[in-house]
């Protein structure tokens, strides 16, 4: 199989059917991707869907599904319960497997300045692939929305990475960036305080002086009368899952409460859970080719 | 790809390279198998051949690679250094994916009825698809090797599982079966004292009353001046790897001794790493199919 990367973009059309079944059918024609998620969302009025292949045949998917939704999505007339400023929202690259994070930065940039080129649809740069600072965080790119940004684009500190600093008359600005695979991870206490859950998230959140790729807080299981600790982990080889369960644990038995499980909540790359055994294990010289299926693939 | 079966036959040729490659061609030409190493050894006179795919193919792969070594090989004429008791030696079958032991037991009676009543050589059952519990061994299976189990296999005792109780003009007998993936993991002290690796070994070996998976040895380490505790796992489902890395651990501690690393020789199946994983992190409700590259395969 060689490389892989991941797209998961975002279109703003989550009720017509057969919009949505459009542009899917732009990804699902590419060869060397594979299609494996579409997840309608109809409040929303928003489409996440999510692909995976070699880099270049995931960029034209993407590319193609995009000009797709611009084709088919009128922003003028678009309304729903997400934030949004263009028809195809916002297109992310995560790498998953022999793949860098700078090569999903260029593919970034590469499909970014053909969007702009070939569709007129101006594009900003955000997360991994940010160019400025103020640009990381998706919220901040689309700050004003669809209808707010029409006005600020021709603002300097708003014009887009690429393009003219004019939205497009119907599918508005696209954002295009790059991030690592987002792993959803919970743990589980053996105490019904949320307090102490609460707590403990806060000793591993990045904002409170955590760990750098944190993202937690305090929830409660009320069917099982369980404080829970949940956990977005936007970087799991910056900070692996051992490390942060270890502090958990260790956190928790300050207030004499135990760790009684955790939980993956969706998929987990396969690396993010051979580093746990590597760690726990003490493994030395370990090398992925060493997992028999490793040796199976590219066939 | 759904189920997954791994052959590891051993042929008596190890000197001939036309012999061996006219042999491996046979699995070569079955669509649906991967030829994964071919191991000739001049000095054993043998060859052991792996490879993997769907069960049928598999088999068929197996029985075409005996029938080409039966035309091949000449056991009058064999000699070598690795005991053996026909031109296809031994063929096990061994679980890999969403595979049952029972389902390789079958393929194990299946293959060796079919070489027993198309090839004319008789065929014993071993390990885990042995009729009878002095074949479970392949050593007591082997006894007497080709020259002596040409008189012995007229006795009851030693009268094949399929076939007739006579052997093979030139390919003598062929012993069949079905065993777990071995994992060969060694575990390395914080000592040069080697008497502390032999107790730690005897601490987990079946023999001396230890786990019922696992075969361990004391061994020095000379260039590291570090003294080892040497493990073949011969069933990584029914002893995990993090139980016995536990055990040694608490064992080495009764000698003021460290666990200063731990190492996988070879290849190991995936599921043995995921069981680590699921262990240390107390995962709840983990499945495998939360592996993002599990959604990959089969295209």
């Amino acid at each position: 199989m060689g490389k892989l990367v991941e797209c998961v973009p975002n279109f703003s059309e989550g009720r017509r059917p057969e919009v949505i079944e459009a542009i899917v059918s732009e990804v699902k024609q590419v060869k060397g991707v594979k299609l494996l998620d579409v997840k309608p969302d109809a409040s929303h009025n928003r489409t996440v869907v999510t692909f995976v292949g070699e880099p270049q045949s995931v960029k034209l998917a993407a590319f193609n599904a995009c000009a797709k939704a611009c084709e088919l999505i009128d922003m003028e007339q678009q309304q729903g319960g997400h934030p949004r400023v263009g028809a195809t929202d916002v297109i992310p690259f995560i790498p998953v497997k022999e793949i860098s994070m700078e090569e999903c930065i260029q593919l970034a940039n590469e499909l970014g300045s053909e969007i702009a080129s070939k569709l007129d649809i101006p594009v900003y740069l955000y997360e991994e692939a940010a160019r400025v600072p103020g640009r990381r965080r998706l919220p901040d790119v689309r700050k004003g929305e669809y209808e707010g940004l029409k006005e600020a684009i021709s603002q300097p500190e708003r014009h887009p990475d690429y393009g003219q600093p004019k939205m497009h008359p119907t599918a508005g600005a696209t954002v295009v960036g790059a991030r690592q695979f987002l792993v959803a991870y919970n743990i589980n206490l053996g105490t019904n305080d949320l307090s102490i859950a609460k707590k403990i998230a806060d000793s591993i959140r990045e904002v409170k002086g955590g760990f750098k790729y944190v993202r937690a807080m305090g929830v409660m299981l009320e069917d099982r009368d369980v404080a829970q600790v949940s956990i977005n982990m936007v970087n799991y080889t910056g900070t692996p899952l051992y490390r942060v369960f270890e502090t958990v644990k260790s956190e928790a038995a300050r207030y004499g409460v135990n760790v009684i499980g955790s939980e993956l909540i969706g998929v987990t790359p396969m690396q993010a859970l051979l580093d746990v055994a590597e760690f726990y294990l003490r493994l030395e010289n370990f090398d992925r080719k060493q997992v028999f299926e490793e040796n199976l693939v590219e066939d």
